[in-house]
């Protein structure tokens, strides 16, 4: 008798057929009657319960009719094929051994949840469908983003999420201390004295690893970073988290297009690796979350993306007739309702929009030669809006330090980010992908709540 | 003419010879005399360079002969076999463009620098062979990780880095917060007012995903974390960091036994996919950073790993003669001298010692039937000592409730961890490995400094 797990049944029905198996799994549902009965039975290892089989001829036949729902139980029976039937096969219990029952005020009773209610079991949710489904393709995700990274001989670099330096504005990041608050060392003008703390000074988490990412872009020429990141941002929308997982690619040598092309490339092979291995996870997503997913995804994978320049896009936005909330003109920071217009009215696929203007972007982005606009680019998606920024970075150390200086910023703080400028500059650019936004783009999932195990949001860190 | 990068080069050899080709990279060395000259180019794809060869043909002969170290150019020229030579084949330079020139004060010329100074440019230090070697092998062995565990159907799980729980010890959690340190809100009691926090709570940095990842595991029956965590912890040593990644995986059906003999495979694939894929690296580790390591990761692959109880352990280390620092009695937690004693002297391999006394492990281990012991296991190598701990968790229930009342927690924190065990509890076990040290053990670097990118340690958060 063979132990084995659901996926492997169904992958390989024929191996199984009339063949004895042992099964272990939680109880999906239980009906009974005065003689035989059935049990839907998850593993975890598959979208798909098995159906089990069976009747009074077992020792404790009353205790399996009467088990409550998560029960979990191991199973000792025969693969039967039922080509007749809608489950594809079943299996004949010889024995159930009940590991461990359940009570009846299991929360997840047989009938529809919401998902703000799911919210509130964050440690439950998993075992229902939907959640099985997004964790499963979470997963595989971030699976085939790094094999998509390694097989191009990307390295991948752990950049630090303590951080001393505050990169894009120290106002929306968490402060991070070993102190006692209740007992906090002042110096002598009053302040807290920061010398006392683990690191001897202010630290944070990291809002991005790019920095350190290009440093390591200038030893290894290919690099790409996926961790957690950070942003003390109160803002309660479907879309933003407090932490949330980063993929940020650096490449030397490369120019704006060259990484957008490998966006491209990348948004393509996660797409066609979630399809080819979740497939009866997609289809669950296709008919119950998101209807046209399957389609949108399928198209996406075919066609080329959009490029346009801002510049361009400001232009068709102008025209379009639309009324927008926030007002069209160049210079502006294009809004949602903008992005979504061009991606989803305009393309209806993914599109670039490139060289926006500089006062809207970031010190380390490249200016281009009008002096007005720098080398950027976003890769905004139907229903979701900016899935990627990214940018060539300003390698001239010249053109860098007149930008940290125009802007303001602490020049000190990056002294090792400049001298990369000076030993060995080189063109290189990068992108960051927002993973959670990647997952709901491929689920159809509509809240960002609902794509991470334990989402940290304003006033919610529960787990 | 094709653009390539040099590790197409040395894998491709047959293919290239005699044909034209563009490289990009930077210069290691330059070495002139009047009307020729010699590169050393490294574009980081490989950690052999390549030799490019020069005349005085090329129109800008002279700046090329007087390039700086870590200058980075591009190289148009001819691929030629020289079986005669030291290296397998040179380029015989066509056109060298300077992309961006370096500084005669680059801190890395060509002399031997010490770990510790490297230390302190450790924006610069991954362009050393030792750092390059060590950095590749710590992303070839994070993809190994993750390759072992997606072909196995394990799950990953993003658990939470920002916690409101505090798992293990307080003391030595990171605190995350919002607020304003130099201007605190206090409640009546003039303490803090954690209400007015970001997350209205007390906030912390994860010291461990298991508990997250345990719910998880309740659902997907196999599944595993590969994320960061933190420890306050003012131990200024060499194996210890406030920042590192860890690895837990958690399976569900699964006693002790069976997450050792996961952990022996999974170490065992790590070491034979490193081996296979980063050759050049492990050689150069051979030569010049511990002697024996070939040696050694060969033999532990073949082998099995030793298995024997804490009890056992004690008995050996109490005959063995030896005189430790820390007396040996029933009871003690081993120290490192004990555990680097047993792999090394007593096994010469890896080892699982089981079975440790209850009252030195945690909350959640399981009870033995002696009610003395749980069971847990740690693996011991040599040269580091503790690589990996783990356990099978504790699924009764009334024995999880007993012992975090003995132990004194708050057992509101622990709400949803306690009801897995009421909704069909099953037994599970999981382990944790800490990354780092495994790097270590498969490079033979003895610094946790020198494994990661940029380490946080006491008094340390620079870049």
């Amino acid at each position: 008798m063979k132990k084995t797990v659901i996926k492997d049944l169904f992958r390989n029905q024929d191996t199984y057929t009339d063949q004895k198996v042992i099964l272990s799994g939680w109880v999906r549902t239980v009906r009974d009657s005065k003689t035989f009965g059935f049990i839907e039975l998850n593993d975890g290892t598959f979208f798909k319960s098995v159906q089990i089989v069976f009747d009074d001829q077992l020792e404790n036949f009353k205790e399996v009719a009467k088990l409550s729902l998560s029960a979990s139980i191991r199973v000792e029976g025969q693969f039967v094929l039922t080509p007749q039937m809608k489950q594809p096969f079943e299996i004949k219990a010889e024995k159930i051994i009940i590991e461990g029952n359940s009570t009846p005020d299991y929360p997840l009773q047989k009938k529809k949840h919401s998902f703000e209610y799911l919210r509130t079991i964050a440690h439950l949710r998993p075992r229902t469908n939907t959640f099985l489904a997004v964790f499963r393709v979470r997963s595989l995700a971030s699976f085939a983003i790094h094999q998509f990274f390694q097989d191009k001989g990307f390295v991948n670099v752990h950049t630090p999420i303590i951080t001393g330096s505050d990169t894009e504005g120290a106002g929306e990041m968490f402060r991070v201390t070993s102190l006692d608050l209740d007992n906090l060392p002042k110096n002598d003008e009053g302040k807290v004295d920061v010398s006392k703390d683990f690191f001897n000074k202010e630290t944070n988490l990291t809002v991005s690893g790019q920095l350190s990412a290009e440093t390591f872009a200038l030893a290894f020429r290919n690099v790409y970073t996926f961790g957690p990141t950070f942003r003390a941002e109160n803002s309660n929308t479907a879309r933003h988290a407090a932490e949330f997982w980063m993929i940020e690619p650096e490449v030397a040598f490369a120019e704006l297009p060259d990484i957008m092309d490998l966006a491209e490339e990348m948004v393509k092979y996660v797409i066609g690796f979630v399809l080819e291995n979740a497939p009866e996870e997609m289809a669950f997503f296709n008919s119950f979350i998101d209807k046209g997913l399957l389609e949108r995804l399928t198209l996406v994978n075919e066609a080329d993306f959009g490029r346009l320049t801002y510049t361009e896009a400001i232009e068709i936005l102008k025209k379009s007739g639309e009324s927008f909330e926030y007002p069209v003109e160049w210079g502006i920071d294009l809004q949602t309702e903008h992005e979504r217009y061009l991606c989803e009215k305009v393309y209806n696929r993914p599109v670039f929009v490139t060289d926006y203007p500089k006062d809207i972007k970031a010190f380390y982005m490249r200016t281009n030669e009008d002096n007005k606009t720098v080398a950027a680019t976003d890769l905004l998606v139907p229903g979701i809006g900016e899935l990627i920024g990214g940018s060539q970075r300003e390698e001239r150390e010249e053109v860098l330090l007149s930008r940290i200086e125009e802007i303001g910023m602490n020049m000190e703080d990056y002294w090792w980010y400049l001298e990369l400028r000076k030993y060995g500059e080189t063109k290189h650019s990068g992108y960051g992908l927002g993973f959670e936004r990647l997952i709901m783009y491929l689920t159809g999932m509509s809240n960002i709540r609902d794509v991470i195990p334990f989402p940290r949001t304003t006033g919610n860190a529960e787990y």
